[in-house]
């Protein structure tokens, strides 16, 4: 019932040129493997570039943002009408993303993908199906079609993205009720119980999360998602939101363009899970940012086999952890692409 | 017996302006906290420099490199020659460190503290008072007045980069063999013994180390450096190399002229272990970079109390790991002064 293209194979990693990557790192001037972590993601990003020279250049930022019924459950610490001011906060360049773009000389897009707003907003795609989604304690969350027009707009997004031939993505969300979203996706997809998953978010109390955790597992039981042969689609449509999805489908739609996609924290990792539920051959795009201070996040990483390039206790979400990381992806492809080798430096090797 | 300054105390940490900005963090658009370990870095980075809008702009980058006399004893995967080829290397603009310091718009200073070359070296300053260390297998590395020298090195190293009234400043290092002599220094000042602390190095074998750790053992023992009532001073005469002592009194210095040190890895890390000790005073101007994969580091990292950014695996020396983690204090100061405030922005708090 998906969109066709949700489903269609991503083109394979070139091993060449990840391999002639490890083949010239062990040639510049440094002890052998002694830029670690620098060195394995430098050959990673040459053999999904199909490239000798991997560039992380050029990297959009595109924030999806929505707003979830389930707040009316008291989950989150903030009210409900911040996303609709972060939105413009981002739009009018205040926010952490805005500041991390342009320190970053990336493009920050930021597409409306479900809030509560009910006119289009200024500097904002406007891209719904619906304003926010149902309350997922009481009603199925979004039907198959607000599902399937939530993948599309974060395929839109990406199709727009393209043009501009960028080097990597970087995919961010805002939504008060998110995390509570999120950690109940990532429960049902991940068969694992909500006091596992359920972190603080933007830093709800013990009460509250307890409250947050309730209202996941009650969730879980009424929507029947804990039955192993449960699908994506219905967890998505169970207790989804749309910015998730919307980026669920982006990272498909991108890793379909060869476009890697620089994960972000808790609730982008939770879509990236999603998307390789759907179609696991995006997984290989998949490059892990930070090790977010959500407390699910590990659980959904792991799953993913993703190792977290920093651990600094972000958990602001936006993409900012992603943006945050990418000044090191900058500088393991500079190393990778402008050192001097052991031949062209005239320095003897190891004996 | 050292010199006066090495005593002085160094300037008192600004709480009023550490305290302001941990007030404006609060006041910015995020959860409170959610910046993690950037908001702590950039509040320290504000009291440090007595500053509203910490800044880690103009960063100079100064090597110092050595040779040692302990490499005939085979602890080294590398020919000594290559102490020379690479401070060519670094000048000639192939280095990990030449990249990264274009990549991050700053100076590099590479200053010839102590190598064999017997004549000046283009576009390397030369500061030595002798043509390597000797042999501390055989006999005290260095006498007095050269580990002096060293330190009055380090110091106009400083002195001069003091000009361009830098935000902060990364020392670094190169010297085959120096992980043996910085190793011995830390083994000395902890109290530990060699098995704790000598890593691979360059990347020597299991034999290879196994002799490095019989070395410096045979070292501490011969120079009587278990003492407990043993001076810093007579740790770095008996098993010191004239760039780790450089960069010791670099640290001094600029800890002296209010100039924080991003701390790189192992050795640079075992030169501060050796500042503190000389002038405890110091410590407060040291922020840490990177854990390294090198043995010893965490626990000298753990004496000093310092908490790195990163943990990526790297081993390279050259003050690489503190270029690096760079971003992520321009990232940490770029939000901490550019993000709009709750009441800016017009974003209510959390309920």
């Amino acid at each position: 019932m998906l969109p066709e293209w949700t489903y269609q194979d991503c083109p394979e990693v070139s091993h060449d040129h990840r391999d002639a990557a490890l083949a010239r790192q062990a040639q510049l001037t440094k002890p052998a493997g002694s830029l670690g972590r620098l060195e394995q993601i430098a050959a990673e990003l040459a053999g999904l570039q199909q490239t000798e020279r991997p560039r992380a250049a050029r990297v959009p930022i595109i924030i999806f943002a929505g707003d979830h019924g389930v707040v009316a459950e008291g989950v989150s610490a903030y009210p409900q009408e911040v996303t609709i001011a972060m939105m413009a906060n981002f739009a009018a360049g205040g926010a952490a993303i805005s500041v991390l773009a342009r320190e970053l000389g990336s493009t920050l897009e930021v597409i409306d993908a479900g809030s509560l707003a009910q006119s289009p907003l200024p500097g904002i795609v406007t891209d719904k199906p619906r304003c926010g989604s149902r309350n997922f304690s009481r009603q199925t969350a979004l039907s198959s079609e607000e599902v399937c027009f939530a993948l599309e707009c974060g395929r839109r997004a990406v199709l727009r993205a393209i043009a501009a031939q960028p080097d990597l993505l970087i995919l961010g969300e805002m939504g008060i009720g998110n995390t509570t979203a999120s950690a109940a996706i990532a429960a049902a997809l991940l068969g694992a119980n909500a006091e596992q998953i359920a972190g603080s978010g933007t830093g709800i109390d013990a009460t509250g999360r307890a409250r947050k955790v309730r209202v996941i597992d009650q969730a879980i039981e009424h929507h029947g998602l804990a039955k192993p042969e449960i699908s994506a689609e219905d967890i998505l449509c169970a207790v989804g939101g749309l910015e998730i999805i919307a980026i669920c489908g982006a990272i498909i739609a991108a890793a379909q363009h060869r476009l890697p996609i620089l994960v972000d924290g808790f609730i982008v990792s939770v879509a990236a899970l999603a998307a390789v539920r759907l179609n696991p051959s995006c997984r290989r795009y998949l490059l892990a940012s930070h090790q977010s201070a959500e407390q699910g996040h590990r659980l959904v990483l792991k799953r993913l086999n993703l190792q977290p390039l920093i651990d600094l206790d972000l958990r602001l979400g936006e993409g900012s952890g992603a943006a945050i990381a990418l000044p090191l992806l900058r500088l393991a492809c500079a190393l990778h692409n402008d050192m001097a080798t052991f031949a062209q430096a005239n320095v003897p090797g190891a004996s």
